[in-house]
């Protein structure tokens, strides 16, 4: 890589979707300088560089903004070489492309919906497709990680399942994930934690369970 | 290409996302046998080849199905050389994913609330949504198409804008879209539906304005 490469990228500590980012620049090995920001208060920077959406992460490259977590995934997988993030044949990289989205569009809203909702039904309707789309992925996966032996793109789409879903659920006292239904993803979900990159990169789980926690206590104590 | 190519395509004809994958493939020059969907009547090879959304566009290729419009697209280009539908260089190609994904997340919600919520206020609410979502692709839009001479995969996303959001509006008698407040997309669209390839897959403009017309008035009948 030329000395020359500035790299920046701006999030938030706790956010899945930094985290894919994150693991991605450095599964390339890519040095870069990390930015947190504020949500409650956000930079200058973050502004400019995503006028649009006005969210983490965004990454910066030589002053060039891109933006959107599996978009930016995709964009370090093309613009350095090494690690191979996404495969390689078109068909498997389709599918790499259909899975990541798929949780993107079915797991994350039904979760969100699950937690968060102010209506019960809904709240409850939530975590039936939560279990849906963790059921169709169960029966999706088929060796150590979704694309076989080594981390790719669905698997940092889906880091999520790993290392939030069962903290949000434990935080809300919800049930939507369970090792026992789901052996295969639970299986996933203790190779992808202990994998190095992704270790040395998640915040600290009582610190997320405790932030958890304080949300939903104080939603309660708001009704 | 190989003549021991066998490429299949399901759809339904009024679909925008149908033929977002329909334009790739006439791009590149693909020869394919199409086969029209009744969504009120599923084909076994539909559930079978998308049983995880049970929607179209379907590409079978040599028996391997692909779903989701852009993921379809974004094969074809990789899957068959010739016309190419992304840039190649790593951060226009990221551009590309992100409009044509704003455009998804941001246009087709927005549009779909204003037309069709049973709520006053939540149509009103897709209504300004939709309005804010064309104002940033009418910033963003430059040349004569999303990614200068050629037309790719942001303007195979944004089709929907140029053909079916004027037919819509001018059904439910909304306040989506017009011509002198976005002077840029009305260029663009004019641009792409006298395009020779989108030209020939469009389905007949009145009847398209018909079927949303009845649908329109059935749903005023049902209050």
């Amino acid at each position: 890589m030329a000395s020359n490469q500035h790299v920046k990228l701006f999030g938030t500590v706790r956010s899945p979707f930094v985290k894919r980012a994150e693991i991605a620049l450095k599964l390339k090995g890519v040095e870069y300088e990390y930015v947190e920001e504020s949500l409650s208060n956000k930079s200058d920077d973050l502004l400019k560089y995503n006028p649009v959406h006005k969210k983490v992460p965004v990454l910066l490259h030589n002053d060039k903004p891109v933006c959107e977590s599996l978009v930016i995934v995709e964009y370090v997988d093309e613009a350095w070489t090494g690690y191979p993030i996404l495969p390689s044949d078109p068909y498997h990289r389709a599918q790499a492309r259909f899975w990541s989205k798929f949780i993107d569009d079915k797991v994350f809203p039904a979760a969100f919906k699950a937690a968060w909702n102010p209506n019960e039904k809904e709240r409850d309707k939530g975590a039936e497709e939560a279990r849906e789309a963790l059921q169709i992925l169960e029966n999706k996966l088929k060796g150590k990680f979704f694309n076989g032996d080594s981390i790719g793109l669905v698997d940092l789409a889906a880091l999520y399942i790993a290392f939030w879903l069962p903290l949000i659920q434990e935080a809300g006292g919800l049930d939507l994930y369970s090792g026992e239904k789901y052996p295969k993803l639970e299986k996933w979900g203790h190779e992808i934690l202990n994998h190095p990159v992704v270790k040395g990169v998640l915040p600290p789980r009582d610190n997320v369970l405790a932030i958890y926690k304080t949300r939903f206590q104080n939603i309660s104590a708001s009704k």
